[in-house]
């Protein structure tokens, strides 16, 4: 059996708050400590917060394509400007939506910018995805090392939308120590022909798992502790390893 | 806390088995009666064998365009025919991957149909998606019903790629009695902001924490129980639901 078990008792995050400090708090408050296996699914919002990437709306000079997207789209110019210089490219700016590829690599509605739950007095502000996700969920690791005396797997979720299908769906930005993609390429079936599924995304698995776990966006719960999952340490544990490289985009 | 429960013991299932029975026989194995809430997860695969869904190659000619498409993806063209059989459209044809539309809306690679995991004899057969899943779904839970005395929620999965992420994640393609999408639009965040993401698509986050209790794709089980997440009855409860309506499809 898996687990998937809620971490209610996180605080509101502030920029340079100990986010591994505060979800060891929660984990204990919880009856939790690290077991083998387990792994820490942790929300974007609350490790953008914790790491201060905030921006202030009035601190942004829109150009020239944030002002003519922003009329296309309906979004406010400054919001436009901050997304396009967080992204390498548009995917598609199609009435109120429009979808980057984020510097990362990550194809996603504005680019990953948020401005849903950011807390008392940021309301005339944005927040972007950490700067580096992966290194993110490292230290967040180390962090519960250090208190629990083993690292739990970690992985940073956020929610992308999809081209073909309604709703959002929980996705791994960002990985340590968690398993990411299986690989079963050159895997027989049980009737000895090649498998046709090679590649697993794991970690996203994990990440929508959690997603049930964290309830809705209004009031969510911004982290969830996964149990049970038996897996091996073998294969790739950054969650960048998910980007589909550019090169392999069907849709350019 | 939310359970993801394996269900080990389904036998190799084949065209005419009465599903709900076998996968009744299963959970009454596991010790698992049917709790309120909980939701069964059953992959496409043996909901398809169960209903007979197979095909055989050696009963299919291959049109021109299949030919053609044939020799483009290295597929043959007797799959590419049954495929396009299959398909209202074509999405992408590009190096080995033919992505299409389904009849029922399903954006996905070679329209669901399958050849692996087919069990003895069906090596050179294929196997096609269930004729309407969302009813498939219904007859499941009326079945565990009568040997319950409650229905689960039921939804039947299946693995998608996606364009910009590698590796396949697990989507709802049928459901009856569970959570399909959870809609938060015109719904304030806790600044009072609307929110920026309003649906959820919560039988696909289901079906992908399921897919971790399945497991691999060579011996996976093919079924799951999920345990203790809450929802209500209201909103929407079949699949088909999740199917972007074609005049918001981004990519046409």
């Amino acid at each position: 059996m898996i687990g998937i078990h809620p971490l209610t008792r996180v605080p509101e995050i502030a920029p340079g708050d100990n986010l591994a400090r505060l979800l060891g708090d929660a984990l204990r408050a919880g009856g939790l400590a690290i077991q083998e296996n387990d792994i820490l699914v942790v929300t974007q919002k609350i490790v953008s917060k914790a790491e201060g990437r905030f921006i202030r709306l009035a601190d942004v000079k829109p150009g020239a394509e944030a002002l003519r997207l922003a009329a296309q789209t309906g979004k406010d110019p400054r919001l436009v400007e901050i997304v396009l210089a967080e992204s390498v490219g548009i995917v598609r700016a199609a009435g109120p939506v429009l979808i980057t590829r984020h510097r990362s690599g990550l194809v996603m509605a504005n680019a990953g910018v948020d401005r849903s739950n950011l807390g008392p007095g940021r309301e005339e502000s944005a927040l972007l995805l950490p700067l580096d996700p992966d290194a993110s969920a490292r230290r967040i690791a180390d962090g519960l090392a250090t208190q629990f005396g083993r690292a739990p797997g970690v992985i940073i979720s956020d929610s992308f939308g999809r081209p073909w299908r309604l709703g959002v769906v929980n996705v791994a930005i960002g990985a340590a120590g968690a398993p990411v993609l299986l690989d079963y390429r050159g895997r027989l079936d049980r009737d000895g022909r090649k498998l046709e599924v090679t590649q697993i995304a794991t970690a996203d698995l994990i990440a929508s798992a959690a997603g049930l776990a964290m309830g809705e966006s209004a009031e969510g719960v911004p982290a969830a502790l996964l149990r049970g999952y038996r897996f091996s340490d073998e294969g790739p544990d950054a969650a960048s390893t998910l980007v589909r490289p550019l090169q392999e985009d069907l849709f350019r």
